[in-house]
């Protein structure tokens, strides 16, 4: 009987599934809904397994192999220890295994050599493996660290909307515009930064670059300290890998940010191999079968 | 039959209160717990009352003349309309008028003349009164201005510790003796952060700038950007009053910032004439007895 492997990617907007071989063969791949297992964690374990069943039936084989499937699952919050055993003893496979979701973006973007990612989105982090050794960087929250961040952008463009108004910076299209979308009035900025998600301070990120693009002074300032943080970590990066192994960018911002960063930077970059679906499949076969329950 | 005024400053942390004659001499002075009228009315009535009360009885006169006075209290929260109403109508003054708390600071710093103020306390807030202008810029609280407050430049020690931790910026005494006292553990810090508040994160800036003094660079750096910040808002609050009138920096940072600050600012310095409730009083005589009830 053939023993599958699932490879397994959750987010806090999608989870992802693929099955595969023993050999690392995907047959077929599934997606289902938010699998966050720190803030909802029943939810999370009910996508999983609708993704895994996907996954199964997209490959033409019963769901019913998902119980004797072992998986490997990148999940965010990987680190909080009550969680994840509140899920480990709850997935439906036959052997389950979860890791960092940042560990299967590094393995998917560079494969099972040495190498580097940092991933630009809400939240920034950056993963550096060489030799045995796993370094991340940042990547400790919204609150006091991802620098350079989608959240920390949006936060930094209603920082200075408010200090645009006050008269303390020149206003700029993109203050003034932000501004207006508050009714000018600095108080609803305020109650909306007092609630605002990571999430929700990003959405204004993409208008930063956009708004860099045109020349917007208020845009170009926030993108150049951004920049020299992302920056600053990939030169903590590059001190670990000392010139080695790929160097990709992940992330939403991933397609956006490289003109802003230093040259040194911009001259290791290249693109990632593959995707952190992938990337739990290949971990999934390797570790998996390494420990000898692949087959 | 002498008809008293009080001048009232209330606070987050103390509620003081002084009565005076209808020509502004002070005769007696009290003070009680804290009167925040967002987070807590009727507390902070409790403590406007008895303020009132113990500055009578300080002045040897009867605590039931606190009925008939007539009293101006400078408030935080006073933009704030429903907070303001519901405190209006139950004070025990027979007439009562709430003005922002720094307009009383203002009022005190640089008397009746033309002048300024930049408060650098947990918050930071400027104001600026040019003939009957008055201009006020930040103050929008912790998550988005009051750059260079107390609370800013702990939230950014923090930062710091964990950059430090990441091995993104160089360890200093200051990066490494708060790392130390969360236990050299990044979680601990991301957990506190994530609960504090202003006040406990400006709690760590007083160790920023003795850091600072020992040459910390960790500390001359939060110190350089905070600084720089607090310049240009004083820039503005330049471009307002064009040269005329007192410049006083006031709050709990005040005496430590100026050796950061640009000479074009330290140039026009001045210490304050008196203190917030001096202001209060004089306020409080001024405007009530232009309105006809002080006597």
């Amino acid at each position: 009987m053939v023993h599958y492997i699932l490879g397994i990617d959750g987010g806090g907007t999608s989870c992802r599934a693929a099955v595969a071989d023993a050999d690392g063969r995907i047959l077929g791949r599934g997606k289902s809904g938010a699998s966050n297992i720190l803030s909802d964690p029943d939810n999370a374990l009910r996508h999983i397994d609708e993704a895994a069943r996907l996954a199964f039936r997209d490959a033409g084989l019963s769901e019913d192999l998902v119980k004797s499937s072992s998986a490997l699952l990148g999940l965010a919050g990987n680190n909080v220890g009550d969680a994840v055993n509140y899920v480990l003893t709850r997935l439906p496979f036959k052997r389950s295994k979860i890791v960092n979701d940042g560990l299967i973006a590094l393995q998917g973007a560079v494969g099972a050599e040495d190498g580097a990612i940092a991933i630009l989105g809400t939240g920034t982090i950056c993963l550096a493996r060489r030799g045995s050794e796993l370094t991340s960087i940042g990547g400790w929250g919204f609150q006091v660290s991802d620098l350079g961040s989608g959240a920390r952008l949006g936060h930094a463009a209603l920082q200075e909307c408010l200090l645009a108004h006050d008269g303390v910076r020149s206003v700029t299209p993109l203050s003034a515009e932000l501004l207006a979308e508050f009714g000018n009035d600095p108080e609803q900025v305020v109650g909306f930064a007092r609630k605002a998600s990571p999430g929700e301070f990003g959405r204004y990120a993409p208008r930063v670059f956009f708004a860099a693009e045109r020349g917007d002074e208020t845009a170009l300032r926030i993108l150049h300290a951004a920049a020299g943080e992302v920056d600053a970590a990939l030169d903590a990066v590059a001190a670990i890998m000392q010139g080695e192994g790929r160097l990709c960018l992940l992330g939403g911002l991933a397609g956006l940010y490289p003109t802003y960063l230093a040259q040194r930077h911009r001259n290791r970059l290249s693109e990632p191999l593959a995707d952190a679906l992938t990337g739990a499949v290949s971990l999934a076969v390797s570790e998996l079968v390494a420990e000898g329950f692949g087959r």
